[in-house]
């Protein structure tokens, strides 16, 4: 390879892990009055990636890249990607952009505080006007949001994902109707006194048994969880403790430690290039959701760490195995995405996809978001939105202009049934090692066939290459159907 | 000021301080396996922050900076002084000095290893060679070693500083020799048994008092002790632990509080410009230097917070304050600098500086340095060094490549007792307030005459305005004269 482009693509890395270092620590360790001067430090930082990602020396160097082998291709064709995305959107519009971003941020929390969808539409309606030029800027063969989509899921297209989340739908409504017919058992965990240096341990044996290397990584607290860091051997999960209740610092290591593993699992020799990454958010989430819902919430795991569990928490020692199943799977409509159950989960993604692909489009106006969403939530979950809190302005995410992120929480949910399936049927007797503790032949077959991959192919290309096929919702139903059959 | 060369400056400090993150988490937080992947982000953001300091634009924005007040004045000269050194030093010098000091930090440990100071000898010579070279193209009249101290300690003539600490020295030896007669107590802290934890709570006791900010800054834990951070709100103070003796830790919470009390200290308006620092190592040193000698080795100090002490540590509660006084005041010549006394550190640094001096004029070889060393260490403490591990080996600042950095040991310690003698003059009452544990009127004082200026004068101009004269021996001497009279 070109050696100007190799040094070039090794900088912009280092960049981008120190942005992570930055960011990771803004949410763990800044000092409370530091938050402005470490908001100018990053602004510094992402403009100087900026500045020499479309660099128009880079772009020579990219043309005459000289690639000398397959995974050289590979990092000049996703370095190329990006720089041509940069280039097209100009300065101009990043700056209004940043300023639409804030003034959103603040009308939110402004709406929030107010209970008042209407307090935050006029920025939403202005950031939407800046993300359409955006989207154009990037370009599409007509279908805007699919310039917004690729943002986040390189490669994916809206004609392709909306018939997929639509069949996804029109199975869901009908299986949750079903699964949530009887009397709810009363909560497990309502005494709370649930110790918090207890859980923190039980989330590193967690972790440990998963094979996340905390020698190439780390835990620390934050106020949401979240994974990320400099680099593979430098990957930084995070995780808050309620003494309330164990389960969300529980399945919230599993989600974070599978996001981790990938970052661990990428190939070492891809140290520092543009493959040390992952295709997708989509493809990212497939490993975080495999491990928190297919993994975390199933019969085999359970069966070996519920007497763990049991033995750190000595309030849990007369619970059985067949109660902790069902609170741990306990199907039930509610309004806020992120409490949502692994069944009612992606009818909520279902639901903000449907009305960002009309915004984009403009067959719905900011105006009229509100009444669509409850429509929705109504027809969906059979619930009555009340307040904006419950509904349009649970999410902080559109308020940062991300428009096209959402669906990929389902892609995620997707994927990771599908990759599954193949590795129940690859690996043999997968259950049996989960119920004897023993989680590696999972991460090992899962760094073999995804993680070491990381960007070498697009996210659906890897999918197909895994299981033969490309996405689908048909892994991720039988998936829950085998599992709710055998539970009630 | 010219807006291109403020966005500049600030993009600077901004790059600085994340070199200051990125240092920081290397000592504190990183995962093992990161180190290499850390040190080339280091080297690329330092790589960046050169290429933007000798920019030919940058030149010619400080050319016509115009500057609209007496502050912007000093950052232009600031900044133009640092600039002007970097374009001095050729690319080719850098990467050489680089590699250097990496050979020579790899002899050094292993020299070490072997207890044999030849093994490091010849990578000590490389690197001295560059050095000079270094000190050469930065510039001088004719005593290169100005120019090296100059990295640290801007002013500072070796002409100038050789005299004082002859003069120091003349005094010391006969004081040492006059307070070490008579027989040495037993250690107060060989029992052990020192909670950690409450070790902790009570340096940040000490911190809360000296009246550092806990929401601009904070304190972890890592190896060797150190203050760093991004930025006057976020300024990071590093201590470490051990059951075996309480000590060490709390005066390193006095040395590091005072280091981190000058940073959070600057005029808020210089926040990110060249004056939000200090203005050499020197000065940052007398700062640390009077928490932790002067006021934590004080009766008054402890006249306050011996009682606290005891309240954390039962096994203390019989130990009274003469004796404890006599505890944190014992003076006995030794080998090694980090665990020297405040009465015989400073000949370890007269030392090292007449030995650098010597080196860089050439007048010494590093093959003669040993017995140099030795030599010295029996003319000032009367010790006889039986291995180099006790002598030439025991600093890692050589093998660093840092020639000119130990004399600011000395400055810090001289520059703190002229600073405090007009401090006790001024204020009135201090011995008093300080008993009353009330550390506050020592950090007003300290702000309003020393912190809030950064860098807006050099160092001993600084003095100069604060005490009515430039560096003396005089207040230092007299300082130690009263307190041990009065202790013995």
């Amino acid at each position: 390879m070109n050696p100007n482009l190799l040094v070039r693509m090794q900088e912009l890395r280092d960049l981008s892990g120190l942005v992570g270092l930055a960011t990771w620590d803004q949410e763990t360790y800044l000092p409370k009055k530091a938050h402005d001067a470490r908001a100018a430090q990053l602004g510094t930082l992402q403009a100087l990636y900026h500045e020499r990602l479309v660099d128009p020396r880079l772009g020579e160097w990219l043309d005459r890249a000289e690639p000398a082998s397959e995974d050289e291709q590979a990092m000049v064709r996703v370095l190329t990607q990006e720089r041509e995305r940069a280039v097209r959107i100009p300065s101009r519009l990043v700056k209004a952009l940043a300023l639409a971003q804030s003034n959103a941020l603040a009308a939110w929390r402004e709406a929030r505080e107010h209970r008042s969808y209407p307090v935050f539409e006029p920025a939403l309606a202005a950031l939407l006007v800046l993300r359409r030029e955006q989207a154009d800027l990037w370009g599409h063969q007509g279908e805007r949001y699919d310039a917004l989509l690729e943002a986040y899921e390189p490669g994916m297209k809206t004609a392709r994902l909306l018939p997929v989340l639509g069949a996804l739908k029109a199975k869901l409504v009908p299986m949750i109707a079903s699964l949530t017919r009887g009397a709810r058992p009363p909560r497990l965990f309502g005494g709370g006194g649930f110790d918090l240096e207890a859980q923190w341990a039980f989330t590193v044996e967690i972790l440990e048994a998963m094979g996340f290397d905390f020698e190439a990584g780390r835990q620390d607290k934050s106020v949401h969880p979240f994974t990320g860091g400099t680099h593979q051997s430098d990957v930084r999960l995070t995780n808050r403790f309620s003494a309330e209740d164990p389960l969300p610092a529980i399945f919230s290591a599993l989600h974070e430690g599978g996001h981790g593993l990938f970052e661990q699992g990428f190939d070492p020799s891809f140290s520092r290039t543009s493959l040390a990454q992952a295709p997708s958010m989509g493809l990212h989430e497939s490993q975080s959701r495999l491990w928190e819902n297919i993994v975390g919430r199933g019969r085999p795991f359970w069966t070996h760490f519920l007497p763990r569990l049991q033995a750190r928490f000595p309030q849990l020692s007369g619970v059985s195995l067949e109660r902790f199943l069902s609170e741990v799977t306990l199907v039930e409509p509610s309004f806020i995405r992120v409490e949502a159950d692994e069944v009612t989960y992606n009818l909520h993604i279902v639901l903000r996809t449907e009305l960002e692909v009309d915004l984009v489009k403009g067959t719905l106006s900011t105006a009229d978001l509100e009444a669509a969403w409850n429509d929705k939530v109504k027809a969906m979950l059979d619930l009555t939105v009340k307040s904006p809190l419950d509904g349009v302005l649970q999410d902080i995410h559109w308020a940062w202009g991300e428009l096209g992120y959402f669906p990929t929480y389902a892609l995620g949910n997707l994927y990771a049934a599908s990759i599954w399936r193949v590795l129940e049927r690859e690996v043999g007797g997968v259950a049996e090692a989960l119920a004897r503790g023993e989680l590696g032949v999972v991460r090992e077959w899962l760094r073999e066939r995804v993680h070491r991959h990381g960007y070498r192919l697009e996210a659906e290309a890897l999918v197909e290459r895994v299981t033969g096929h490309g996405l689908t919702d048909r892994d991720f139903i039988e998936g829950l159907e085998a599992r709710y059959a055998e539970l009630r």
